[in-house]
C-alpha cells in the first residue's frame, strides 16, 4: 500500500519572508519566523500506483488549478526521485482554509503532502528533509513541517539542501492567539509569488528590507523566548509593514490591502491606547492577524467583528507540526 | 502706508519632497516638482506698525495656532530684518482651504504672507528671493511663489539661499486637472513636518527613497514638458506610494491613509480599465488627488464622488503665481 494521509497547520510569519534568491529552489533571500495556526488546517492523502498516467491532484475535491497542479507535481517528482519510483500519483487535499487569501493554504497544503508523499513511498525522511521538500511546494509550507515558532534558515547552499524550517519552540511554549479579521476570503489578484518576484525585481525599497529583516529576526527569537507580548508585536507589526511597503516601492507600485485592511489596522491601534495590548501583521493578501494574550481575545475578536468590511473573526492559538495520520 | 494684501494658491507636488536635510532653514533632502492648484487659496493682509507689542497673527479670523504662528513670526522676523524694520506686524490670513489636512493650506498661506510681508515693509525682492522667504514657513510654500509647474530646487548652499522655487512652465502650458476626492478635511494627526522627521529619523526607507527621486523629477518634468498625461500620471503616482511607503518603514510605522484612501486608489484603477486616463497622488494626509484631461473631470468626478468615505470632491486647473493684490 503505497499510500499515507497527513496533516499539517497554516502559519503566520511574525518576520516575514518576502522575496526569493533562486526562483526554481525556493530559496530566500532572508530568514523568516512563524507561529503555526492549530485552527487552521490542510489534510492531504497522496497514493502511488504503478501506471504510467498523468497524477491526479485534487484541491477540494476539484482538479488543482495550474499553479498549485504544478508545484504539487514538483514536491511529487522529488519525491518519487528519492524513492527511486515512477508510478502515478493521486493527491486529495482538503481542510479548512480559503485558497489563495493570504491564510496559509499553500503553506498547510505543501507541508501536508510533502509529510504524506514521503510518507507513502517510504522515505525515512528528517523533519529538516520533509520541511526543505515542502519548501519547493510553497516557501512558507517549510515553517508548518516543525510546527510550534518555526524558523526558516536562510541558508547558503546553492542546492537549497541548508534552507529548511527548524522549531525554536514548541506550541506549548506560550499561549499566544492570533485573532484573523478576514475581509476578503477570495483569492488574491496578485500571488505571493508574483508579488515577491515583482517587489525584488523592481522596487526601490527591496535592499533595504532585505538589510533590515535580520534585526527583526534577533527581535522575533528573544522576545518568544522571553514570551514578551510587547517586543513580539512591536517587531511582527514592523516587518508587516516593511513587507507590504516594498510594494508599494515596486513599478507599477501595487498593494495588497484593502479598505478594511485600514479600518482593522486602525481599530487595533485604539485597543493598544485602550490597555488591549494588541499587534497586527498582515500576510500577501488583505487580511489582517492580531496577536494578543489568551485573556483579551473576547475583547479582540469584538472589537474586530465591529470593524466595517470585517466578514468573520476567527481565532487560533499555536499548532503543532506536520504529521501523518492512521490510514 | 506699510501694508499690503497678496494671494497664493495651493499646490500639489508631483514628485514629492519629503524630508530636510536643515530642519530651522527648512531645506529639503531632493527635488520637488508641483502644480498650482487654481481653485485652492489663501489670501493674507499684512501690516506693519511702529508700535513694539506682540505681533498679531490671526488665521480664518481666529489666533494662529503654535506652530502657524512660530512659522509666520519666522518669515515676519526676516523680512524686518531685511528691510531694517523693527516695528510690528498684524497678519491676517483668510482662504478657501481647511487647515493641516494635506491640501497645501501652508502653502498656500506662506506664499501669501511672503508676498504681501515683503510688499508692505517695501523690499524689491526677486520671486526667487521671496520663494526662499516663504520656503522658511513652510517648504511646499516656495512652489506656490512662481506658480503654474513649478520645481524647488534643492540647492546646495548651507544658507539656503539657492533653494527656491522656478517656474518650469506657466499655468497656460498644460490644461491639466486635478480631481481632489477629499476624505477627511480635519487637521492630521501628524504634521508633515513631524511626520517627515520621524521618517528621515527612523525609516528604514528613508536613504531609497531619497536616491529615487531624481529619475522621478526627470521623468515629471519631461512629461509636462511633453504634456504627456501617462508618463506624468506613472511618475506622480510611483513618487506618492514611495513617499507613503517610507512612513510604513519608520520605527514605529505610520500611516496618513485612510480607508476610503485605498478605496479611492482602487476606483482611480477601475477608471483606468476602463479607458479613463486617471493618476492619482497624496500628500500628507488621507486626501487623494486625481490627474486627469480637462473632458474627463465629469466621470472622475462622479466615479470619485461615488466612493463610500469620500466627503467631497473639487477640481482645479493650474494656478497662477502669488502676487499683491490692490490696497
Amino acid at each position: 500500500m503505497r499510500s499515507a494521509r497527513a496533516i499539517a497547520h497554516s502559519n503566520v510569519a511574525l518576520a516575514k519572508y518576502w522575496g526569493k534568491r533562486d526562483e526554481r529552489l525556493v530559496l530566500p533571500e532572508t530568514g523568516s519566523i512563524s507561529i503555526t495556526l492549530d485552527a487552521l488546517w490542510t489534510e492531504a492523502s497522496v497514493r502511488f500506483g504503478e501506471g504510467d498516467g498523468p497524477d491526479l491532484i485534487e484541491v477540494g475535491g476539484a482538479p488543482a488549478g495550474p499553479s498549485d497542479g504544478r508545484r504539487t507535481l514538483r514536491v511529487l517528482d522529488l519525491v518519487r526521485s528519492m524513492a527511486g519510483f515512477s508510478g502515478t500519483a493521486e493527491v486529495h487535499c482538503w481542510g479548512n482554509l480559503p485558497l489563495g487569501a493570504g491564510l496559509g493554504s499553500s503553506a498547510a497544503g505543501f507541508a501536508a503532502i510533502a509529510t504524506a508523499a514521503s510518507a507513502a513511498l517510504g522515505l525515512r525522511l528528517t523533519e529538516a528533509e520533509v520541511s526543505a521538500l515542502a519548501r519547493q511546494g510553497s516557501g512558507s509550507a517549510c515553517r508548518s513541517v516543525p510546527g510550534g515558532f518555526a524558523e526558516w534558515l536562510c541558508g547558503r547552499a546553492p542546492d537549497g539542501s541548508d534552507s529548511y524550517a527548524v522549531r525554536l519552540f514548541g506550541p506549548e511554549h506560550w499561549d499566544l492567539r492570533v485573532v484573523i479579521a478576514i475581509v476578503n476570503s477570495g483569492r488574491k489578484e496578485v500571488s505571493s509569488r508574483l508579488g515577491m518576484r515583482r517587489t525584488a525585481e523592481s522596487s526601490v525599497f527591496y535592499d533595504a528590507w532585505r538589510l533590515s529583516v535580520e534585526r527583526e529576526l534577533r527581535e522575533v527569537r528573544q522576545a518568544l523566548a522571553d514570551r514578551d507580548l510587547t517586543r513580539l508585536g512591536e517587531a511582527a507589526e514592523r516587518s508587516a509593514m516593511r513587507m507590504h511597503a516594498t510594494t508599494l516601492g515596486a513599478d507599477p507600485p501595487f498593494s495588497y490591502w484593502l479598505p478594511a485592511t485600514l479600518a482593522v489596522l486602525s481599530r487595533v491601534r485604539v485597543l493598544r491606547r485602550g490597555g488591549t495590548e494588541a499587534y497586527a501583521t498582515i500576510d500577501a493578501g488583505p487580511n489582517v492577524k492580531v496577536l494578543c494574550r489568551p485573556q483579551e481575545v473576547g475583547v479582540v475578536e469584538a472589537a474586530l467583528r465591529d470593524v466595517q468590511g470585517v466578514e468573520d473573526v476567527l481565532t487560533s492559538g499555536p499548532g503543532p507540526a506536520a504529521r501523518v495520520l492512521p490510514a
